[in-house]
């Protein structure tokens, strides 16, 4: 399920060579990505104290043009009350139209995008407000707001670090902004902690 | 209260110009800070969705070289179950030994340092284990386990994001690792807080 992060990422080699110690995350993320190990879909627990992003199982869960890393989290690290992803969106990429009653917290470490945000006090989200988002800026989901993350660029890819509360993250998926927030479906769990989640038990 | 971060951040300006859309967090960051505003001793409050971090008020808080952005927070921007930092540690610089009960993450954006963990298990800290942590790489610190953050580097600024589980943070410090865990001061509201936090109210 491992794919090379898209293609902006991958000439900035020498570029990095020659910045020295101002080397940044995002960057030496995509240039880790090409001697990434090929992931297995087994649950990548981890309980090391201290953890190499760079070396970290990332998917795209059947995406195109899009990448996951669950730095820090529930299923694969035993986080109770913080989860964090690394997420890279290529042009034109978005997240479903979703909710959420966690918190949400977004730190743009690359690229631009434009945040859509739905309404929770109509009975569906409604037309989105579209509010631009760009490298160095942070932003939060008010919490069961309908919204969908898009990079809305043509070129670059936008990447993400995304803190939430209280993992696993219960997602509530809508098919467009007319459906109703009860008839969002539940998808759970997600589909980065499908492999990690314990089976369920029988009833008896 | 507002201070330059540390000088290794100060002469970055060419190769940042020169590495175009590779432009990461911590770098754009330090280069920013000769242009930011001088902060005011008031709470930062900012409800704006979307901020620019590389704009937000930072401060040292009396501590040399020593640099603290509250990036998102529960006084200033109203979150209830997580909270995010970035701080700059110049070389040498240290938090001071201290627990907490919620969780705690942290992704190293530049640098390098020591992690220096002791024990809940026994009455006092102890000696504690001394771990290397670099840039790239991700630590969470046990839940109510003492611990300091060291940048151990004698040359190179140590960037770090921080995630808090259920802010504000309620620290307690420990002038050495031989003071007894019962012997642990509370400092609430924490430094970065102290602006922010409402004036008690009078016990009617």
């Amino acid at each position: 399920m491992v794919r090379e992060l898209p293609a902006a990422g991958a000439a900035r080699g020498p570029h990095l060579a020659a910045f020295g110690r101002g080397l940044l995350l995002a960057a030496l993320l995509a240039a880790a990505a090409s001697f990434l190990p090929v992931a297995d879909s087994s649950c990548p627990r981890d309980n090391s104290l201290v953890r190499d992003i760079s070396q970290m199982q990332q998917s795209n869960y059947g995406r195109e043009g899009f990448s996951h890393i669950t730095v820090t989290g529930a299923l694969a690290h035993g986080m109770k009350e913080v989860e964090v992803w690394l997420q890279t969106f290529g042009p034109g990429q978005r997240t479903p139209i979703h909710r959420h009653s966690c918190e949400e917290v977004f730190i743009v470490l690359k690229g631009k995008g434009t945040l859509l945000l739905g309404s929770s006090s109509l009975k569906y989200p409604g037309q989105p407000q579209e509010i631009p988002v760009f490298q160095n800026t942070t932003f939060s989901i008010p919490v069961n707001d309908p919204h969908q993350v898009w990079n809305s660029d043509e070129h670059e890819d936008l990447q993400v670090l995304v803190i939430i509360s209280r993992p696993p993250i219960k997602i509530f998926i809508y098919d467009d902004w007319s459906v109703p927030h009860t008839a969002a479906k539940l998808k759970f769990p997600y589909f980065w902690d499908e492999d990690c989640l314990p089976a369920p038990k029988d009833e008896l």
